[in-house]
């Protein structure tokens, strides 16, 4: 089966979960708005019987899932990418929407007072917010996720198997370092298990290939990683 | 098998959707907080080998569940708030992900700059969050759900069968009507199926029963929604 993903063709964002997931898994699948444009997107989303709320979604034959979590939640088992025992399979999604409100998180850093304003009139407001996001949230998400990573028992987060959570961590990773470059490098020293994950997860051959090829859209200023120079240090 | 519910014992707050699901099933469970105090909740969080990031989290036998809609996902084919097949039970937990999206939103409200300060340190960014919140959020998750109800060929959400978004839907509407008394009732006008999905909801024998118990907590200022005059109109 060919999957067909939708997510905005401009940037990452919550999108590049999935992507990540189905380069690792070596899954033919289209880029559908990057190929054919949004109006393919919205399309999908008003015909559907099951219409998302928002993109990212997967048609996948009959089906059309939304929301990221549920998306690898569908993957995952279909490719080895997750435990197929209800209870681990459980764990592992628990874990996956918990990085699902880190994310949001990352993104309020930058869009504190609501997602419909521009960055532009919300930076007193975001400089707040940032502070209090490296002062607590940060040690407090990546600090579980360290620990788990210590007690898993294997190189990967749930133990000796790669799973989607452990991708999702690299982009993690990969979206803070772009984001807060300064910020980042101070507190990689406190996460040594998941910056080595990191670098597992990026030496592997999918994805190592997909990292290099077009298909990965550059961070930009306009996806949930954002670069603004005085939300660094 | 009696489930244990671990959440905080003083808010309906996130917990809440659980307790609406196990109470319309009638299972048997223990609030154990409210019962036996916050450490006992600590306990099986430092104890457990699936330890939840925060809680909500059920425990059933073995298994440790944390975030809410990954709960109601596993309670919700064993006590019939859910259909079994894959594809509408992937589609239900896709709409409480939304759900869960929103009830964040609303958090936001009262905490734009961050969930470790105070409301007091905010107060000037929680007004332009919430007027952000009712002029562009409300309508688009709201209007969201009102029109898949309209389309869904039943009493409820999915159609004619009672699942657990319909009770999560009745949540939304009592906490709104909470929060911020004088918005939604002039909101409530363009929500008249969701209005009538709450009424429905809030007659059904057991949630009748549970709302006049002392298991419902009353709604206060620690919780999700949190009414403060100034954000009202």
């Amino acid at each position: 089966m060919k999957y067909e993903l939708y997510y905005w063709p401009g940037i990452q964002g919550r999108g590049e979960f999935i992507r990540l997931a189905l380069e690792e898994a070596g899954a033919d699948y289209a880029d559908v708005a990057r190929e054919r444009g949004t109006s393919a997107m919205f399309k999908v989303m008003e015909a559907s019987g099951t219409p998302p709320f928002a993109p990212p979604f997967l048609k996948a034959g009959k089906l059309v899932i939304g929301q990221t979590a549920n998306i690898l939640f569908y993957l995952g088992t279909r490719h080895g990418l997750a435990p197929k025992a209800e209870g681990p399979r459980l764990w592992l999604h628990q874990l996956e929407l918990t990085v699902t409100d880190f994310v949001l998180e990352v993104h309020d850093t930058h869009h504190p007072l609501g997602p419909s304003l521009y960055y532009e009139d919300q930076r007193a407001a975001a400089k707040k917010r940032t502070e209090e996001f490296w002062k607590e949230r940060v040690p407090k998400h990546l600090g579980y996720f360290e620990s788990l990573l210590e007690n898993s028992g294997g190189a990967y987060l749930t133990g000796r198997r790669l799973t989607y959570i452990d991708l999702s961590l690299f982009q993690i990773v990969e979206g803070l370092r772009y984001a807060f470059p300064k910020r980042m490098k101070a507190f990689e020293r406190r996460i040594p298990g998941l910056i080595g994950l990191h670098d597992r997860i990026a030496a592997r051959a999918n994805i190592k290939v997909y990292l290099e090829s077009d298909r990965r859209i550059p961070f930009n200023e306009d996806g949930i990683f954002r670069y603004y120079r005085e939300l660094d240090l």
